[in-house]
């Protein structure tokens, strides 16, 4: 049974390409949708996805390629959704084919704007997928180091640990190694967290915080996360296993994170509206920022999360980063 | 009485120049002991630190210097040893004056190699000093940060909170903030681990593992300390603040870190013995290893710690820097 299982990659960006890459080294076939067709007639023809991870040289007889979504929904069993979250509700609004009896993983880190909602509640709401074919696969894993074959350690989360288990199977590998959990709503808030908490790494950078504040930063945004999920989904979980302190570190001590790009622009005095043109696109916590404002404010009491606080107010309430983050300097430790 | 304690710092280096120009914000007069008399010379004279964080600026009017380990023991209440552990032992030795009534606070982040223990119980066991007048200052701090005045958190711990007060308020200043702490055996073991981590970090980076490598190794570090600490000292602490996951952090990801250049060496194919050669000094991690090693192996029950294991093998045992943390990364997740 578990041999037959076909699997999609949903999805044309570079973290799309590297999860394809990886299941291509166990399945015969991967389907692979992605919107642009110049871009499928480039992989077809040359072997490389031609915008992201260009170097990734792919066996095109593995691949099943489509830009068609109902295609490529039909064909797999179980479906990873690796678009940006910015873009998938448009997307799903293509989507004809029923998900009954597909899996659904989100390889999404980021929370879909229209609804406010994780990627699995998203699917769980709007397309009554039940959290028991619903998963998410998560890092601590840039793309680029899976295109160079770098170690890299991921985990596979779903309340049915056996499609945990399978999914797993498919993506490790010689430089994969992967893990599983049962911890759905967790492994994704975290992803979605950790990009708020690098966007405030890049916001301090901007100012002129060093290395130290870099630390002490880390140090409290780890505890800031453990608080805002465990009011979300109260469960054993251990904060620092790799799904959310590794993906937290990933993300914010990378100079190459998005994240912490638009807000080192921020601290160097670039409106949030000008970061955003200037970088040409919009960072994943830009919207986790207010999802996340929203949800600690609709708690009766609320959770404590200063640095979620500070960056909402830099982004959305027009207030001084340089007074803002002087405030926040005040509530760490 | 608290504002008549007289401090001096012991130590001529980066963490003891920060130390004295964050006590010259706070107090009339410093001791400050160092025992080369033409650094002494020349900080009279040119208000600068000659060999470290020479860009600091003192007031020498404040600063009571003496090459005379026993005349500044007699001048202070609250003694700093700032020295690098591989000489505290033979510092120490000059030592005539009584300890007695002296308040004794450990800023160094090493075990002393002759004897195999920590600072603070270095001091209670060849010196007698009671638990209750010893106390560790610890960061995450690098000391060029202090000398560029970036915004740092210290801790001061002592299980006599009120010393640990007194102290903390001598360190505070607009640029330093501190944090009390009661747990001076966990703090300190927390600052002489970490830099075995760091060993690990600069050997797997030299051995060409990424960035999704280094959050994986910190993820699982963060959790071996936590174990390791718990078996030697069990209280409530919570291993994720600064003085325990910061620290580590500020020095794991430090590419100035002289433990992760150490281990980078190795990784890249240097022995043991020429990287410390190369680097014209022994990284205090070296110790800390032999001495974490010693301590797990007298365990009945061993802790489970396969990174300072891993980093055993490799500086102690003659094993190959590359097959080991191949074996490690099994161990990881």
């Amino acid at each position: 049974m578990e041999n037959t299982i076909k699997v999609a990659v949903l999805g044309g960006g570079s973290w799309a390409t590297a999860l394809v890459k990886m299941l291509c080294e166990n399945l015969d076939e991967v389907g692979w949708y992605m919107r642009n067709k110049n871009a499928i007639q480039h992989i077809k023809e040359q072997q490389h996805n031609p915008n992201y991870l260009s170097s990734v040289e792919f066996n095109t007889d593995k691949l099943k390629l489509s830009n068609d979504i109902n295609e490529m929904a039909s064909y797999a069993d179980y479906l990873i959704f690796a678009i940006p979250s910015a873009f998938l509700h448009e997307e799903l609004g293509k989507l004809s084919t029923s998900l009954d009896n597909k899996v659904v993983f989100s390889a999404i880190k980021g929370i879909v704007p229209e609804s406010g909602l994780i990627v699995g509640e998203y699917f769980h709401n709007l397309y009554n997928v039940p959290f028991d074919r619903i998963g998410v696969i998560t890092g601590p894993c840039h793309a680029e180091e899976v295109a160079l074959e770098r170690l890299s350690y991921i985990t596979v989360a779903s309340s049915d640990e056996e499609k945990a288990e399978i999914l797993a199977n498919k993506l490790a590998g010689p430089y994969i190694k992967t893990k599983i959990s049962d911890d759905i709503i967790g492994t994704e808030y975290a992803a979605v967290l950790k990009n708020i908490y690098a966007i405030a790494a890049g916001i301090a950078h901007g100012l002129g915080y060093g290395d130290n504040f870099q630390s002490v930063l880390m140090s409290n945004a780890i505890r800031e996360m453990k608080r805002f999920i465990k009011r979300i989904h109260k469960m054993k979980r251990n904060i620092n296993d790799s799904a959310y302190l590794g993906d937290l570190l990933v993300t914010g001590y990378s100079i190459f994170s998005r994240n912490r790009m638009f807000g080192n622009m921020i601290g160097k005095g670039y409106t949030v509206k000008s970061a955003m043109m200037e970088m040409n696109m919009v960072a994943e916590g830009y919207y986790a920022t207010k999802s996340a404002h929203i949800i600690t404010s609709k708690q009766k009491r609320k959770s404590k999360t200063p640095i979620i606080d500070a960056v909402h107010a830099v982004l959305y309430e027009g207030k001084d980063p340089k007074k803002t983050f002087l405030k926040l300097t005040e509530k760490l430790d």
